[in-house]
């Protein structure tokens, strides 16, 4: 039977378990590790893993496949722990939010008998830890991919098979190219969700706006939840990138604040929030990936679902024009504005 | 049979005319009036109302309760159309987002054998119209009560009775004041929520970014579909403030954005976020509201949970010496901790 061990059963590895009992299509042997004894019971009692082996060395011996998914600052110490117990011909990968670091660290303590391949599953939620594991956790989730040069094709096949087997779906990404996207996608928001939280918090009058927090302010400051030894991780390992996006975010702030501080233009400000608010409507019904050609066509186009947000404005006959101009374009265009990215 | 009349039956409008429907204890006739037919017709159907009448002088005449709730920019000229048609003791509200300029307008319109209370129910969601309406979109909201000086307490007293008959929590507060604290923690989530959707949206990277957004962008940007007219109009009639707090936040990312960059003490950084993490949790497991003298302490006690949350970081230990001995001081403030605000 195939042996697959996972190294962390936190909420990722404990998912990834689960996800495999329910989908591979043959029997496979799960060996779970975990340095915190609760967390290897959970994941135990849950039936994320067959059985669990404290030593994570132990853990990998006869494994085919190898799964990291512990806190990013851990990742290196677990590859050293494993070095000298992987099999020839062992496939190892991780979970981790950044991925220039994994790969260095990877090169610098794997033995050149196994191979390793980069994974960055982009699903997770709130509560942490293997009580909160499903099987369903990575459906429809993108799985990155970040293979090192030289990568055997086989390795890369079974990583991407893993990802279609727990109904995510993969992309490839070299490692710098994801940890500069996911600083910007990820990353950010987090730390823009966390100064926000801060800034009320830290305020005189925090006891009267926590009575009139609504949950506009919960689901904008929800990652400040993020586990904060992953998020301290995060920012140790992609530090570059989040200052990089962060200033830029500021900048973004400082644009919106002096088109609201003008107020010499009404009219400007409304079209640009309503195109801004297009582009939201569009994204958010699945409009994502590669359109570069109809870029122009979308900015302007109402989504289904648009007219019902404008209507009731005291301005929503601009919005009317706008939409009755787009109409005419739509038509012509619907077919490829569809188009749903590259893959 | 008492007569209300809500002008405007939007989301708002129509889930207070569905709600009093469903709560109030003796029968009461509701009339609609709606500038946009298609919004009159659906808060027909979904019986929000007992008839529309698209005239707002007409749909006035003999009602003893007037709830206006069209977008802020609107109030005003509703205002100006009902003065007229009202009869003597007549009270009127609205559900506008910001009461300064609303409390303003009132004393400016209306004659003076009626009375106005400013209102605020702090809640909503991203689906707008009469069709997203809920009898039970109030229950738990904070519902912020401004009435003007001298306005006689009969009148307040009903606005106060409308809140609870629909399940909110009324709030009394000065309308300059309201005005300030929903800047910071219902229009600044807004407009952050908007710099940071264009920003990605803007990005040459957007085709790749918009593939690997998860629920994290999706949740810290969500008020980017605030609808566009409402957006526009708390944005004029809230400048000042909106700006104010837009500065303080540019600033607490600089902050933060600083603690991450210098990397000079990981451990400062980790206790930082943790401590953040620690208030969030807090915040979010219903601490809210006025607790100066156990400030000190909250902001290191762990809420249940979060020991889990804590748990799986390469950093954990750290995190259990920090609950040990909050633990401790847990146990003797325990009771008093939970005093949930000044109500």
């Amino acid at each position: 039977m195939p042996r697959v061990a996972i190294i962390g059963t936190g909420l990722i590895g404990a998912s990834i378990g689960l996800g495999l009992k329910a989908n591979a299509a043959g029997n496979i042997e799960i060996i779970g590790s975990d340095r915190y004894r609760d967390h290897a019971r959970q994941a135990e009692a849950a039936r994320a893993v067959d059985r669990s082996e404290p030593n994570p060395a132990k853990a990998v011996e006869g494994a085919e496949l190898v799964i990291i998914s512990v806190p990013i600052l851990g990742i290196r110490e677990v590859m050293e722990q494993i070095a000298g117990s992987l099999v020839p011909g062992a496939i190892v990968t991780d979970t981790g939010s950044t991925k220039a670091d994994v790969l260095r660290w990877a090169a610098e303590t794997l033995p050149p008998h196994v191979a390793f391949v980069g994974g960055h599953p982009m699903a997770g939620k709130t509560e942490h830890g293997p009580r909160a594991a499903e099987a369903t956790l990575f459906e429809d989730a993108r799985w990155v991919i970040s293979p090192p040069r030289h990568t055997p094709p086989d390795a890369v096949d079974v990583i991407h098979s893993l990802a279609k087997t727990l109904g995510a779906k993969p992309q490839f990404m070299d490692a710098m190219e994801h940890d500069a996207y996911v600083a910007a996608i990820s990353h950010l928001p987090m730390v823009a969700a966390t100064a926000l939280f801060r800034l009320a918090r830290g305020s005189e009058a925090w006891p009267e706006l926590s009575l009139l927090a609504s949950t506009g302010f919960k689901d904008t400051t929800r990652l400040t939840a993020t586990d904060p030894a992953m998020a301290h991780d995060i920012m140790l390992t992609n530090r570059e990138q989040i200052v990089h996006w962060l200033r830029r975010y500021r900048e973004a702030l400082r644009d919106l604040e002096d088109e609201i501080a003008s107020g010499a233009d009404e009219n400007a400000l409304f079209r640009s929030i309503s195109e801004t608010n297009l582009q939201y409507t569009a994204y958010r019904e699945g409009v994502v990936g590669r359109r570069e050609v109809h870029d122009d066509i979308l900015d302007e186009i109402p989504e289904p679902g648009m007219m019902d947000l404008l209507l009731g404005g005291a301005l929503a006959e601009r919005a009317r024009e706008l939409q009755k101009r787009a109409d005419e374009r739509l038509s012509e265009s619907e077919r490829e504005m569809r188009y749903l990215g590259r893959q």
